[in-house]
C-alpha cells in the first residue's frame, strides 16, 4: 500500500443548480480515494455506522482500495446536508450530524503504519496528528488539509500539525484567516516560514497555486461548462495529485508541478456529476485527454533564440 | 504607426494600502499606450484640458507615442478619485468628473484612421462605434474594452460595438452581467456568439482566461508579495496584449496565447507602482526576466513517449 489516507466517509444529501441527491457516498476520505486510487494502492482509515452499505464497500474494493482500517461501530454514518444554490463555489450547511465520527479515534494497524505516502484529510488536527505519530517511521510524504473551523476552535493543534508535514493543501480563504495575510503570497510565504516545503493553496474555479521556498507554480482550474456537485473537488484534487505523486516516487519540483495538475485533472472530474459518479467511472483514456487539456490550457512559446519577445 | 488607442487621458486621486497620491497621469489610453510602447508605436488619441502637463505630454514622447491626436480643450482634464482600501481587487470612487471628456467627440487624422491595429479602450460605446467607422479600412485587428456602467445605461450601442470587434477584453462581473449567465465557460460562449472571435476575460489577481471558437488559454497572474496600485492593470494588459501582436503581426493562436502572457507580464508591472511609475521605467531585460517567470509559473512535463502518466 502506497498512500494511506485518515479522513470522513460519510453520507451526503447535496442540492445545486443541477439537481438533489439524497444520502450520496462522499467525505473527504472517499473522494481522496477513488482519485488516487485511479494511480496507486490506497488504504483508508475512517469509521462508519452499522448503516454503512456493503455497496458502498465494493466500491472502493472495485478500486482496489483497501478498506481494513474502515471500523464499523454501532450507530450512523457521519451524515452532512447542504446546498450550492446561491453559489456554486460556496456550500451552504443545514445539517452535520457527526455521528460515530464523534468518537472516532483512529487506529493503524502495522501494515497502514508503514505507508510512505500519507495524506490527513480534514478532521480535528488532534486526530491528525495522532496518526502521524502512529506512524511507525517518517513517511516519505505527509500532507494535510484543513477547515476554517479547525483555525476556530483548534489553532494550537491545528499550527503544530502544519509544523510537521511536508504539504499543506488550505482553501484560499482559509490561509488568509489562518495567517491574516489578505495578499496570497504573503499568507503563503507565512505558511511555509511555519513549516511545510509545499503549501497548496485552492481557490474553486480559479484552480490552485502551489508555493515552496524554491519555486511557485500555478494551476487553473479546467473550464467546465456546467459544474453539477463540487463537493469533494479540494480532495479529489489531493487524491490526484498525491496519487500521482506516490505512483512516481517524484516528489522534486518537476513531480510536484506535475501532481498539481494531476490534481487538478481529477478535480475537474470530480464536480462532472454528483458524488463520486464521474470518478468512479473514468478510463485511462480520459485521465490522459483530460491532462493533455491542461497543457493545450497553459501553453504559449517561451523566449528561445528564434523566438525573442519584439521589444524596442 | 501600429496601433491607434482611443481612450480616457485622466489625472487620478488614488489611496491604496501602500500609500495615497494626488493628481497622478492615467485613464485607459495612457496605461494602454505606455504598456504598449515598449513593443511598438502607438498613436493616442483622447482629449485633455488646459491643465494638463507639458512634462505629462513629455512621458508620452519619450515612450515614441504619437500624441498629435490628443486634442487640449478649454477646461480640466478628466479626474477620477478613489480607493482600494477594503479591497486591493476592488475600487471605491468618491469622485468622477468628466471635465472637458463630457463633450469628447474623437476625429481621426488620416494617419490615425489607416492603423492595422485599433484598441477601443473602456468610453461610451457610440464613440467607441464613431471611432471604428471613422477607419479608412478595417483594421487587421480591432480590440475593446467595457464596463459595467455601459452595460447598464448603453446596452444596445455596447452589444452593436461587441458585434463588430476582434477581441473583447471584458471584466469577469461584468462578462456575467451582460450575459445573465453564472458560468464563466457559458458567458464566454455568450459572448463569442454575439461576434468577436476572441474573449479575454480579466480576474484581476487570478489572470486571464481567453476564450475563442478553438482553443482556450489560461494566463495566471503573477503572484506578487505587494500590489502598490491596481488601477490600470486591466488597461495594461491590453497595451501587452495588442503591443505584442502588433508588433509581430501574429495574430494566430500562438500570437494570441503569447500576447496573454506579454499583457499579464505588463499587468504585473503596472500594479507594482502608483500609476505608471513602473510602467515608464520598465527596461528590455526587466521585460523578458517577468515573461521568463510566468514561463517557470506555468510550465509542466507533458506526456510523451518516456513520461507517461503512471494509470493503473
Amino acid at each position: 500500500m502506497k498512500i494511506l489516507v485518515v479522513g470522513s466517509i460519510a453520507y451526503d444529501s447535496v442540492e445545486t443548480p443541477e439537481g438533489k441527491r439524497e444520502s450520496q457516498l462522499g467525505g473527504s476520505a472517499s473522494y481522496f480515494s477513488v482519485a488516487a486510487s485511479h494511480f496507486t494502492e490506497v488504504g483508508m482509515v475512517g469509521v462508519v455506522g452499522n448503516d454503512f452499505s456493503e455497496d458502498d464497500l465494493a466500491l472502493y474494493r472495485s478500486h482496489e482500495i483497501d478498506t481494513s482500517g474502515i471500523e464499523t461501530v454501532d450507530g450512523k454514518t457521519f451524515r452532512w446536508t447542504g446546498d450550492y444554490l446561491q453559489d456554486i463555489n460556496t456550500a451552504v450547511t443545514h445539517e452535520t450530524q457527526l455521528n460515530v465520527f464523534a468518537d472516532f479515534s483512529p487506529e493503524l494497524s502495522e501494515k497502514h503504519a508503514e505507508a510512505p505516502f500519507l495524506f490527513l484529510a480534514n478532521i480535528e488536527p488532534s486526530l491528525q496528528l495522532q496518526v502521524l505519530e502512529s506512524m511507525s517511521s517518517r513517511p516519505k510524504l505527509v500532507a494535510c488539509d484543513t477547515m476554517n473551523l479547525w483555525i476556530d476552535i483548534a489553532r494550537g493543534p491545528l499550527a503544530e500539525l502544519i509544523s510537521k508535514v511536508d504539504v499543506l493543501t488550505i482553501n484560499e480563504g482559509e490561509a488568509r484567516q489562518f495567517t491574516e495575510e489578505q495578499h496570497l503570497p504573503t499568507a503563503a510565504a507565512a505558511l511555509l516560514e511555519s513549516g511545510p516545503s509545499t503549501v497548496v493553496i485552492k481557490r474553486g474555479e480559479y484552480g490552485a497555486a502551489l508555493f515552496s521556498k524554491h519555486f511557485n507554480f500555478a494551476a487553473p482550474a479546467y473550464p467546465l461548462a456546467k459544474v453539477v456537485d463540487p463537493t469533494g473537488a479540494g480532495d479529489s484534487f489531493a487524491g490526484g495529485f498525491m496519487g500521482y505523486i506516490a505512483a512516481t516516487g517524484d516528489t522534486t519540483e518537476e513531480g510536484l508541478r506535475r501532481g498539481a495538475i494531476v490534481g487538478s485533472t481529477m478535480a475537474s472530474f470530480a464536480v462532472e456529476a454528483f458524488g463520486l459518479d464521474r470518478l468512479r467511472s473514468l478510463s485511462r483514456q480520459n485521465i490522459e485527454e483530460r491532462f493533455n487539456a491542461f497543457v493545450d490550457l497553459t501553453r504559449f512559446q517561451a523566449i528561445d533564440g528564434s523566438n525573442a519577445l519584439p521589444l524596442r
